[in-house]
């Protein structure tokens, strides 16, 4: 891609007035983002910005900090629109071309999120427009590693996961050098992005597949906003929360380091399990509702167990109903997924619903992106899928068609680009 | 499609307490929605509800009437999320299905804008939501008239398009018997209002295609919302504004009846050009900024006019620039499609962006849903489209790739459906 393109000088904050310092919603991400340039109007043959200032809504104006001990894009809340999309290197780019895009990336990721123009050629695409919590997040896939010479330093967590009987996985749209995650509360910064990274992409990566998706916009339900899917399911019950005591160490690698030294770039890292997972639409909703509860084993309204109480309330597993049988079947998706029939293994779900319009067998190619973090895939997505790919009832009404499992690196210190640990290291 | 789904007959606004009548947001389209019933909580095996009462932000409380002198998503500000589908009637349904259809259509969009369930066997996708400024709007194509014996009532504005020499239209993606367009600042709101419609059409009718779009989240940008489209030009500056003496007329068609007797169910309806209009992104961001503006004729930070002002200042197309050419030049987009250059014609640009992924081209599949909403499409769409296919600079970085024609009748009056005076007149 040439790089002939307009390089509008604006900053959008100019054009929005002062958006004020409104942190990331929910979490503190930790570090804080730099100071924001006002760099003039310049280049636009125009000599007026349009100054819709103080009129942006929490949803325009909140911002994600990109520096921190994690990227953002992990315990950042769930936003309404996303983008996950991975490259891989061009023949003839090995660690070189990687650390720099990796450095243009970051450089692009930061000034993005802080509602900042991209560093050349911005397409205009996000102008008028706050930062909208866009947060954008890398990561390094398996084959990453041989094709930089970092062989050595890639850990063994990042072995390729195991087979699923139920898998039906396409190549193409799996795995990739590299992986980056953008979410955003608005489509047009969040494409802007895509964009963006795409464009910094030049000759030294390629675009191998990329997906979209989308949750609920903030305020379209009460607070707290519940996470539901396309199933109708509340979605994320069992997710570990940020203020329990073993919540980094179950997601974040230990920042004193992994084990060996060559690993220590992963400290304040975390592995990310990304998987398409379509939904059977038309089958699902031929299911009455006490069938589909039944799969399940909560109720569809509120998210409780079948066993009674709130969304939050502890299922009884071993509840026995009138007919003698558990009253949350021994299948149940929620059963056989809790944390507590899993030795503990714990993940943090944070997908993304999509839907691709009709697929070619005239069902509706729609379902969970689904995307999980942990500090060990071994002892997070792995034991948990082996278990739900024997015997979960959910699985004759989905189907896995793309994985992924990526090394993502600990936030950047401010200076630093993300990666840069492992890179120069 | 079976009818066996599970009833929740919960009221989503029960769920979500008390939502407060707020009405459709800028524009009053007439008409006022009906008394909205709180329903019990029941079948669900739960008997408590989640409520999160007085928490849904203006986004997901605000509605959109259902009645009214015209259908909603015409007027109604642009959303967020946005589906438009067309659906062919089966083999052997004619008018007496195809009115059953679009009674049940009609009684599950007027509750579904009220932030209800469906009738029967909702999906669950929306609970917790509030209304979200869904819209759900109802047009009939050419081809529905033979199929219901209904041709003698088909307006002559419902003829083909001319064919376009730039075009390049996949038939496929292109007409059908009937055309729903469903809008919502919520993307689950949007996607349950499709899956429920689908539903509806049972064994009557069956999808022709179906298409996603998105736009600007309300309160990303300041306020006014400047729309922008994926080129990242300011989109939708020349449209006729509804407190303009005119607009109805030009919209609009004649609540007295628009010619014949036969043809007077359509009066107080519109007729909607819909296009599939891909960008050639990686093409246009080769340009540098003046190149595209030039193509434009406006400036891209603000949509200004090349000769000066702001985005609403008014084009001064004989000006000549140092260089002895026209500032804004012969071939730009803006110029061509201006309605002083069209015999003001004028129609009103409702679009939505689209963005599939990467084509098998390897670039993005994006690109505008243009629908443009007039009275007559021989005195919108289509002149401007006969200046814009002979000489629009715009024209090699676009590609039309679908299109369809759809009479959108009235809006329905209280215990009507969409259509009825079509169907049943």
């Amino acid at each position: 891609m040439t790089e002939s393109n307009p390089d509008i000088e604006i900053s959008r904050r100019r054009l929005l007035g002062t958006v004020g310092a409104a942190g990331a919603a929910g979490l503190a991400l930790g570090g804080a983002s730099g100071a924001l340039a006002h760099s003039a109007l310049a280049g636009s043959g125009s000599g007026s910005a349009t100054g819709a200032a103080g009129s942006l809504s929490s949803l325009g104006a909140t911002q994600v900090a990109f520096h921190g001990d994690h990227q953002a894009g992990i315990t950042t809340p769930l936003q309404a629109k996303g983008h996950v999309v991975a490259f891989d290197l061009a023949p003839g780019a090995g660690r070189t071309e990687a650390a720099a895009l990796l450095r243009r990336w970051s450089d692009t990721a930061r000034r993005l999120m802080a509602g900042e123009t991209a560093p050349t050629a911005d397409s205009g695409i996000a102008l008028d427009a706050g930062p909208s919590s866009l947060t954008v997040t890398f990561g390094f896939g398996h084959s990453f590693f041989e094709r930089t010479g970092l062989g050595a330093r890639r850990p063994s967590a990042l072995d390729p996961l195991p087979d699923f009987s139920s898998d039906r996985l396409d190549a193409q749209r799996s795995n990739g050098d590299l992986w980056v995650q953008i979410g955003a509360n608005d489509g047009l910064v969040a494409f802007h992005a895509l964009r963006a990274l795409q464009k910094d992409a030049g000759d030294a990566a390629r675009i191998r597949w990329q997906m979209n998706g989308f949750n609920r916009s903030p305020g379209a339900t009460g607070t707290p906003m519940t996470a539901r899917n396309l199933m109708g399911q509340v979605d994320g019950t069992g997710n570990p929360k940020p203020s329990e005591p073993d919540f980094d160490k179950r997601i974040f690698v230990p920042a004193a380091g992994p084990g060996p030294a060559e690993h220590a770039w992963m400290g304040g890292g975390s592995y990310a399990v990304v998987r398409r997972i379509r939904m059977l639409l038309d089958d699902w909703d031929k299911q009455s509702l006490a069938q589909q509860e039944q799969v399940i084993g909560r109720t569809k309204a509120t998210g409780a167990p079948l066993t009674g109480g709130g969304e939050t309330t502890e299922m009884e597993l071993d509840k026995i109903g009138p007919d003698g049988k558990p009253v949350i079947p021994s299948n149940a998706h929620a059963r056989i997924s809790a944390p507590e029939q899993n030795g503990g293994a714990a993940m943090l779900r944070r997908p993304f619903s999509f839907h691709d319009g009709i697929g070619s067998d005239g069902a509706p190619d729609a379902g969970l992106l689904f995307i999980c973090w942990q500090a060990d895939p071994l002892r997070g997505f792995v034991p948990v899928q082996r278990k739900l790919d024997r015997g979960d009832a959910l699985s004759a009404f989905i189907r896995h068609e793309s994985s992924g499992l990526y090394a993502v690196p600990p936030g950047p210190r401010s200076g630093e680009y993300v990666g840069q640990r492992l890179l120069e290291g």
